[in-house]
Parts: C-alpha cells; sequence; structure tokens
C-alpha cells in the first residue's frame, strides 16, 4: 500500500530544532477519528511508528475497542519524515533530501503540541499510546509535558534507543546507503536506490520477527506460504512500496539517538527524566522482540514512579505491537481498556 | 590477524561435489597437534566456523584442556571455502572466484574423511567437536560415519540451518553484492568491495553477540572502549582483514544449505538422519545466541537416541562458543572433560 492520502495539514510555522536548525515553514500531516468534546476531554494521541503512515495505527481505532471514535478524539500525527508531514522528500532547499536538518522525539513531540494547544486549544491527554517509535514519543510526551499527559501506553518501545538497537540501525544504514543509486541521498525521485532498499528489507526480516515465528512459519498466518515469498512479497514490497530512502534514513537518525534524557532540562540524565513521570506509564514489550527486548524495559520502568510492565506473550517479536497478530492486538486492547478505566 | 601460515596441504585428488561437479586437483588445509598413537586411538577432529581459519580453534587444545595436545592427536581441517583449502580465491579457472561450486557439509566431511584415513589410516575418532559451522560439520560426522565417530559435541550450531538463521545469511549476501566494487565477484585481489564488507561488518555485529552483551557494554571486557570502536576496531577490521568476499559468499552458501537431511541416503528427511546417529552427542547452544538459539537445537536433540543439551549460560550469544570468554571456555572445557572421559 502506498501512502493515503485522507490526511489533513496543519501549517506549524517556523520550528525551532534541538539541533539548532529552524526549519522553516514546516507542517504536520494528521488525522483525527470521532468527534472532539466540547470540553476537550475526550483526547487520545498516537503517534506512529517508523516509515509508518498514520493509517498503520488504525487497529487500535475501531468501534468497541478500548480508544472507541465514537467516544474519544483520536488524533494520529505522523511522524516528521514520514513522508507526509514534513520530510526529506517534500522540502525544498536548502532543506530537500539528504540536507534535511535531524529531529529528535522532542521536537517531534513540540510540532505535535502545536497542533493539539493551537489547533483545538487541547490541555490534556487522556492517553498517549504508540508503537515502536511512537512508543518514544510516548514516552517523550510523558517527560515533555506531564501536566497534559493522563495516561501513557509504550507499545514495544523505549524511552531510550539501546546500543544493541543502534547496531541494527547502523546495518541499515550503511547497507542502504552502499547502493551506488544512492548518490548521497541526490537520486532522482523515480529512481530510488532499489537494490539498497531490497537488502534493507532482508535486514529489517531478521530482526522484525522472533526466531521461534521463524521457526513456526507463521508468515503462512500473514498470507505469505514460503520464506521466499515472505521476504519478497512482503518484505521488499513493503520497502519498495514509496518508502524513500532519505526519509527512512532521517527516521533512523531520529531512532537512533533516541533518549529522555536530552530532553532540555535533564541534560542528558535519562533517569532522571524518568522519575519526572507523573502518569501512569503501561510498557507492553514483547517476549521475543529482538531490538526492544522486555528486559530492557523493566530497567527503565524501574525508574518510572508509576511505571508497570506488561510482557506480550507471543512469537510475532517485534510485530507482536503492530497490529499484525490478533491475539496480541486483543491483550492489548484490554490493557488500554483497564488503563482507560483508571481514575486519573 | 591475516591468515595463518603454519598449516599442510593435503592433496584431495579430484573430489567429486554434491550438487554434481567434480573439484579437480582439490586441496585441504589442515593442522595437527600432538602425536599420533601407534594405534591411532587418541585422534580428535576439530573443523572450523565461518571465516575462521585452524587457529580461531586453538584455545581448546592447551595444555591441560580436555583436548590436551600431549594425549591427544587433534587435526583441525579448515573448510573448503574458508581461504587456505580449496576455495574461489585461490582456484584457477573455471573455478575460479564467483564460479567455485557450490559445497555442502557432506562434502566437507568427505575432504576430511580422505585426509584421516588416507594420510594415517584413521578409523575412529574419539571426539568430534566444532563450533557454529564447526558444528554443522560435527552432526555431519556423526551421521555420514557412524562406525568412526565416538563422541560428539556441537557449540553454537545446528543440524539443519533455520529459516531465521537463513534470513541472516540472505542480508548479509544482498549487502556485500551490493557494493559496485563487488563487480559480480569479479574484483581485482587488491581491491574488494571495502564499503560491502564494513556493511557486511555492522550486520554481523548485531547478531553476533546479545542484547545483554551491549546493554553490559562487555566489550570493554574484550578491550574495546566504546560501541564506535567495537564496530570500527573489531567487527570492520575482523572482516577487512584478508577476508575474501567470494570465499565468504561460498561459505554462506554452505551454512544457508545446511541439513543433515540432505546426506545421502536420507532423502531430506533430517529427523532420520538424526535417528540415525549412535554415539552420544552433547550439544551447547547460548542461551543469548541470536541465530541458534537453545530452543532449536533441543527440539532437534530429542530425534538423537543417545543426544543432551547443555546451555551456555551466558551474555556472550554466539560468540560464547568461540572461546572469546574465558568462564564459557572453562564450562565447554569441562563438558568436553566429561564426555571424553565416558567409555565408548
Amino acid at each position: 500500500m502506498p501512502a493515503p492520502t485522507d490526511h489533513e495539514l496543519f501549517e506549524l510555522g517556523d520550528l525551532p530544532l534541538q539541533h539548532g536548525e529552524i526549519l522553516r515553514g514546516a507542517t504536520l500531516a494528521y488525522k483525527t477519528y470521532g468527534t472532539l468534546a466540547p470540553d476537550r476531554s475526550n483526547v487520545i494521541l498516537h503517534p506512529t511508528w517508523f516509515s509508518a503512515w498514520h493509517d498503520a495505527n488504525e487497529w487500535t481505532i475501531k468501534p468497541g475497542s478500548a480508544c472507541d471514535p465514537g467516544r474519544y478524539f483520536v488524533v494520529v500525527p505522523n511522524q516528521i519524515n514520514n513522508g507526509l508531514s514534513s520530510s526529506p522528500s517534500n522540502t525544498p532547499p536548502p532543506f530537500n533530501g539528504p540536507y534535511f536538518p535531524p529531529v529528535t522525539f522532542h521536537d517531534q513531540v513540540e510540532a505535535q503540541h502545536r497542533l493539539l494547544t493551537q489547533k483545538w486549544g487541547i490541555e490534556s491527554l487522556e492517553l498517549v499510546l504508540g508503537s515502536s517509535m511512537g512508543a518514544a514519543q510516548t514516552y517523550q510526551w510523558a517527560v515533555s509535558h506531564p501536566e497534559m499527559v493522563k495516561r501513557a501506553a509504550p507499545i514495544v518501545g523505549s524511552p531510550r534507543t539501546s546500543e544493541h538497537n543502534q547496531v541494527f540501525l547502523k546495518s541499515l544504514r550503511a547497507t542502504l546507503t552502499l547502493d551506488p543509486a544512492f548518490h548521497d541521498g541526490l537520486y532522482p525521485p523515480d529512481a530510488p536506490p532499489m537494490r539498497g532498499l531490497r537488502a534493507f528489507a532482508r535486514i529489517y526480516a531478521g530482526w522484525g520477527l522472533s526466531q521461534r515465528f521463524y521457526w513456526e512459519r507463521a508468515y503462512r498466518q500473514m498470507g505469505y506460504p514460503t520464506l521466499e515469498d515472505f521476504l519478497v512479497g512482503y518484505w521488499e514490497g513493503f520497502w519498495l512500496d514509496g518508502r524513500d530512502p532519505n526519509n527512512l534514513l532521517a527516521m533512523l537518525w531520529t531512532w537512533e539517538n533516541g533518549d529522555v534524557g536530552k530532553t532540555p532540562g535533564f541534560d542528558g540524565d535519562t533517569e532522571a527524566a524518568l522519575r519526572s513521570i507523573r502518569c501512569p506509564v503501561v510498557s507492553m514489550p514483547a517476549r521475543t522482540d529482538l531490538y526492544f527486548p522486555p528486559e530492557d524495559e523493566q530497567a527503565w520502568s524501574e525508574f518510572i514512579p508509576h511505571g508497570e510492565v506488561r510482557v506480550l506473550d507471543t512469537v510475532y517479536g517485534h510485530f507482536a505491537g503492530l497490529g499484525v497478530h490478533e491475539p496480541d492486538n486483543a491483550v492489548i486492547d484490554e490493557a488500554l481498556r483497564e488503563l482507560l478505566g483508571r481514575p486519573a
């Protein structure tokens, strides 16, 4: 599926970034589900994961689900860099393509904060949730705006990108930029580095799902009868379908440098940043996730005053948090329902 | 460390390969440790792992160790494809470089069998052991020559390469061949695809050691003070130091296609091949190995009549079986000592 077009754009104006540049005339693409209550008391924010667009979050926003759009006003902001919000692929010089400035999770949250406060006057959030890089944004929201976030549910993600995870991301970058068609990021839009994206896909395939997933050939449950079909039909298809390499590299930078300790005021102290969180935080790592192992979230959760960890018991690895496996979806939905039911 | 030169060469003659080609004038590079007993009753065979040369096995062959060369005659055959035995890098046309034929674990074992029987008249092996691809050769020996193998100790490896492991290997191949300097394998010997090898190194770095290894920054125990130094000083240094890309790709093929069920006579039936093993097999997977997880060895071991599994409890992942971490080495040595002490 190529990028969706059913979103709206919010003019952010000039967005100062943590690393010094100002992203002039920045835009944030978003989609909303449900209706904002007159007292603005029913807002849920659900940021997006790596390479995903807003539609990838819709599995959590069904009628009858915890985040039922009949009750809540769910806002899904597309990450800066994902091709719909301001991104390497859609920004004119001097910030075009490989010249797009580095964007932190803090920057992502500040852009989203502008949308919520300037467009709708929203002052509190019933829940922030997100998977993977969306989880990192969830943690960042709880640190950056503790006065606004009543509950947080980071799924298969972390408040600081671990070194092992960084190695994975560095391997993706080294591979994608190796394709001679990459041309230092100055490839023509209609001639992206296709072989680099295919190799990128094969690396990702080994990390995204667990040893046990492949042992059980669970890709058959996803509609791919053979390993080779899963690697080409699913994985290569996914990355070759409208995902711009410069955008991917920009998101990789955000991810690799993720750390709530880098929030202004915390001077790199991740533990202090986590201690400052006021709301309940229900982290949901997956037992078999190869890059966000549950041990890491358990360790970070110890510093969060109202933090708890619920491990998804699954063979789907990282994908357990991305909505592809109904039993995992049900466990997540039940946890969200319980969390939303708590008085805040 | 570049390739060692303290080995000897055995002329294999014409070696028929499982896939149909005949490797004419093939040679097997090997090194021996200790002295062959007059009755040839003290032989240990220790095949090599991916990209390794015989010297990588010497950590198990120290005086006082289970495989003490004062007692045993230890033979370390270099894999075909590893640059010392017949390999893409040292074979003349028509089998030079990328035209070298595919070699299976069965072929590797047949070449080693020729060395042992033709050079020394060896008819039985007190122990076959090996790590990673050496473990695959160990399983293969127990299946191909049950009349010769008295005891087997496969370490961090498997009798059949799992699909998840295959995905890892496919990602390495896709990346190494992406470098334009690869030139379809026809690069000049003094101009190998260096950037491809660096990307290859970064992929491998994420797989070779565990999440917890990086979380604890255990690379400092290996002499690398920072993550970046570990990635460049250790990982890139390792792959850029005399390891020929065509040789690596040839070994990857052997590894990816590993399956004792493909031994002639078993018609692809891995379980039947394992059931045919007569000797005790002590498998030693590592708890945190990302590509040979202990669950896999447990599953395979169920089919081996005298099979057992001892899990190395370590954060060193796959490297636990490669001799880099003294506590793991000690556990392995103790298991080998116990196994060698059993009457056969």
